[in-house]
């Protein structure tokens, strides 16, 4: 979930300072607009220390206007507060309709610290969680815009930042023994953050994670959303109720067009597939003796699976000639050919179109003791239906949700999940594009379908980094794999689903 | 929750042969156009032993065409089933578009089985209620119609069913151990069938409860109710996929009114207010001598309650002129006032206007210790503004979960919340009136708004009966008062504010 906003993002200075102009006066319109328009906007920062929500929460203040706008910040409650229950502070404090609200450190806060320190059960928290979402579905259902951001930090990068403060007397103040005390505990943090996260995503009121390193780009980043959820809001309502402001001049639409352009063009450049080293290769007699070795630590893990009527189920997704077919019969052969299934996902049969699309994978799931192996599966749905249109927006962007959900009930049964992203370099793609189209053999591989989805590279990538962003969680966690050396990759997934597995048996 | 559903509400032979023709055909007419629709429609039956649920789902069958509806009754999981997640074997048997799905003892079967042999904890209960809300969420986001019928008989009701089953050797076979069993555990059964219902009774996936006991009634009622829902999910969808049949003659379309017209008509006439005995009634000098010593009581429950800091919410709603402020002053007379504020409901100011409507309830939740008085609350929304349109059809049917969220949270905090309906028959209500046009220094509480209010008596009575159906829950359940005599009134009040006090105090 957090890996996708600790890759680096950033925007330079010349960037920064050219959009801001356009950017300011698109949010000082859009609040103009807002202010009689019949819902408000609810906008929520959470997440690490030092990771910029303070700051960010200032800016919006500096870029639109502060008098419609309603900041507040929380702190312990007061005696006043701890005699109402939890969400009444919050309720007290809703904006009216027209207004912006900038909430900080708000109703997340307690239940995310209260389970760090394990002053609360799993349970107790996910019962608070479960209340935040009926309290936020109450305020979309009315009508308001719900913003949720996640700023957020890696270890390092915190640690890093907290130095900075200390060593800058303006800013020493803001480092205490607290803020270590919380470093020391990130690990934890982050778990009940993506649990958090996990279970309070809806389409109404969705979770966005941005990488707070840079101030640059998380402030275009958070900006630019603001603007876009009131803009939507506003689309909603009947075209009487608010006149669209004339576009000034071309020069104006070109700058406005540039932001988005901007944004893209960081998202497809600072990604998690572009974090990978993909130099990282082996010979392939290193890679023969150590797939060999964990063939046989699997079969022997498989055995004990099976004893203990434990399931696995493994997915496989990738790139066209990522060398998923590869890597999945390095897996099989190390296995009974009684205790696997190999599941080829390809176009929906009729009897499972007319179904919901979470369908067709219910029906695969394994009896006890037994491995299913998807080569692709459900992420087909944020992937190729969202690239290809075949999902509407709606469709894709709920599906996030509903396929945490159908993980976190297998995963709740007792079943093992293990993902892969084979990932190559486009470069990489051709090469191998060519050799298939050269030998023979291997020419029914390659079709006209693989040339259109090279072609779209750049909104696959976009698609992944979302996906892995939104459904890399504790339970279910993505493994990218570095693919461009079919040695390397074949012997890391192998080496992957032996060491799951040995970790699940031995929960 | 389950009172309107214990009125003992009938359809006589006559009424019912005269409607199944009609009712029939409007089946099999939705039925037809369903076929060609892309979405399904799913109907759960759960309820009560004996209440009908099998009948019903044989009659529907009967009355359509029995090709395209899938009917599945569940038993214990087979080893095939337990070995996948609880969910999987609903999964599996989804119907494709186009087709109607009867659920028997389906998915909330088996949480509320262990809930009542306590073979899980209420935190578990939860979690699988909560799994349950998610996946019928799933199946709404993708078109499907979902439909939940409680069918319902009170435990009396329940034994003579059992009783004549018993007799008939033609039926005996459906009564075992087990049943009477079950029938002893009843409270049991319904209090965590309260809680299922409160907890999953979403806009989407409503629950409806349906009195067992007469299966004229019942079978009308649940067919009604099919026929609308497909009606409805055909009417979402764009004109041109679905020709709408043509009606077939004048004769058709007037008895066609006269289904929906005769279901009106027996909820009218039977509802949880009919059912209340209106002749009771207490002397004067009687009343004068309970009334001081319930209040003697209360005042000193309230201390108590102030020291342990447990706050109270009354909550008073009635017809026009059923004596509201006359219970009210009997209850502050007893305390203290730096103990309790009385807060009148009218219409939502300037500033409440533009907030979320529940917005101005939670403001005025009391501190520890004290208690708040509700002179008309939050229950206006499924009340006043229904019946006056107010709100939209989509804002009050949403209001019943909003309302029960937001007393559940109430609750969870320690705040103990009693709610009164002051009943008053129309023909007392008219004398009332009258004497307040009469007496001078009461004219003032008489405007023509009252008069209003009262040509809508049935719209009102339909909504209160369907208010106590869908908020009258363990947690916080209604009082119904037989109000047409004030003194009797005022001590039922009083002393059911003092019993429920002090049970929450020695909970």
């Amino acid at each position: 979930m957090f890996e996708a906003a600790e890759v680096g993002r950033t925007l330079s200075k010349a960037k920064f300072k050219a959009q801001v102009p356009v950017l300011r006066a698109e949010l000082l319109d859009a609040q103009g607009l807002l202010l009689q328009a019949p819902f408000p906007v609810i906008v929520l920062f959470a997440g690490v220390d030092a990771a910029g929500k303070g700051e960010t929460v200032n800016l919006l203040n500096e870029w639109m206007d502060p008098h419609w706008i309603f900041t507040r910040g929380y702190a312990d409650p007061s005696d006043e507060e701890r005699e109402r229950p939890r969400l009444w502070r919050y309720w007290r404090d809703l904006p009216p309709h027209g207004r912006i609200a900038l909430f900080l450190s708000a109703w997340y806060s307690s239940p995310i610290r209260h389970r760090v320190a394990r002053r609360i059960s799993m349970a107790e928290f996910d019962a608070m969680l479960d209340e935040i979402a009926v309290f936020e579905r109450a305020l979309t259902d009315d009508g308001a815009i719900v913003l949720k951001f996640w700023m957020h930090l890696g270890k390092t990068a915190q640690k890093k930042r907290l130095r900075e403060f200390e060593r800058d007397p303006l800013s020493r103040w803001r480092v205490t023994k607290q803020s270590w005390k919380h470093w020391r505990m990130f690990d934890r943090f982050v778990a009940a953050a993506d649990r958090a996260i996990r279970k309070t995503s809806t389409e109404q009121a969705p979770w966005q994670i941005v990488e707070g390193e840079d101030h640059h780009y998380r402030s275009i980043v958070v900006a630019t959303a603001v603007r876009d959820a009131i803009r939507r809001g506003l689309e909603r309502q009947p075209a009487a109720s608010h006149p669209t402001p004339k576009a000034k001049a071309t020069t104006k639409r070109r700058a406005r067009a540039e932001v988005g352009e901007t944004l893209r063009n960081i998202d497809e450049e600072f990604n998690v597939l572009d974090r990978l080293d993909m130099k990282q290769q082996l010979s392939r007699a290193k890679s023969k003796v150590a797939v060999e070795e964990q063939q046989g630590r699997l079969n022997l893990l498989q055995r004990k699976a099976a004893a203990k009527g434990v399931s696995t189920i493994v997915v496989f997704e990738g790139w066209d000639a990522a060398g998923k077919g590869g890597a999945i019969r390095r897996i099989t052969a190390a296995l009974d050919a009684r205790d696997y299934q190999v599941i080829p996902i390809a176009a929906p049969t009729d009897e499972e179109r007319v179904r919901h699309y979470l369908w067709r994978f219910w029906r695969q799931v394994p009896r006890a003791g037994r491995i299913a192996i998807f080569d692709r599966s459900w992420y087909g749905r944020v992937l190729v239906e969202r690239v290809e249109g075949f999902a509407t927006d709606a469709e894709w962007r709920r599906a996030y949700g509903e396929i945490t959900h159908f993980e976190e009930h297998l995963v709740a049964h007792g079943i093992l999940l293990v993902k892969f992203w084979i990932h190559i370099t486009k470069e990489e793609q051709l090469k191998r594009f060519k050799e298939r189209a050269r030998i023979a053999h291997k020419r029914w591989k390659i079709t006209d379908e693989d040339w259109r989805n090279r072609a779209k590279w750049g909104d696959y990538t976009l698609a992944v980094d979302e996906m892995v962003a939104r459904t890399s969680t504790n339970i279910a966690p993505w493994t990218l794999v570095e693919g461009n050396d079919k040695y390397f990759a074949r012997v890391k997934v192998l080496t992957t689903v032996a060491d799951r597995m040995e970790a699940w048996l031995t929960r």
